[in-house]
């Protein structure tokens, strides 16, 4: 079952494109959650960050990053996030891995909170949690 | 002026290391804003993604992939996001380049909010946003 994102690679539904090469494809999200919301994805459909190849990432990345230099140049941009969303709980839509390069702008209504937990933890659990990471990364 | 994860790259203040290599060190994010919540840090103090060379951001992505799929290995996450915040606006309080590896937990108090412009858009300004990026990608 092909994605969107797909469809718009093989010019089978229309997209607002900024770039494009080999690898990734680069266009502006529809919905336009801010001025100059562009989406970022390789053209290959992994689904999430599990499946990218390295390779693949280092070079979306670039992309990513010389998308977010464009739009700090032609918009009026207060600031600039970078997200990309693995599974439906993290707000994934399309199962095909992309990054959002999201300008921000004063009173842009993009609302992000994040619970702090510093005064609920202990040094103890801190070194669990280290601990468990540390050794899967080995 | 040094910031707090230079202090924790030159071992002057602790931090819960689960990682590092001569380019990029990853540590706990203090707040643990979801359990295994995890900031990929390049050694160097490039102050946001503007300032990052491409090597350097390709390596780092690398190490958040492999974090990404380490926590993925060691907690129930239902999730994940990939957050890399550039300016105060958009969230920044640390000037120096990071990546948020952020696990994502059923109920984890987490929100974000973006406001879908879809219905607002013509298709003239679609076009002329994707031709101003398009031009400062050349």
């Amino acid at each position: 079952m092909a994605t969107i994102f797909e469809k718009i690679i093989n010019r089978e539904i229309p997209a607002y494109i900024v770039y494009e090469d080999d690898l990734v494809i680069s266009f502006l999200d529809i919905s336009q959650v801010t001025q100059g919301h562009t989406l970022v994805v390789p053209k290959e459909p992994y689904k999430d960050i599990y499946e990218m190849p390295e390779n693949i990432l280092g070079h979306t990345m670039k992309i990513v990053s010389k998308v977010s230099k464009a739009c700090k140049e032609v918009f009026e941009i207060e600031g600039l996030n970078i997200l990309s969303n693995n599974g439906a709980y993290a707000g994934q839509t399309v199962y095909h891995f992309h990054f959002h390069v999201l300008p921000r702008f004063i009173d842009d209504g993009v609302s992000m909170k994040f619970p702090n937990h510093m005064n609920d933890m202990t040094i103890a659990e801190y070194k669990k949690r280290a601990l468990m990471i540390k050794e899967a990364l080995l």
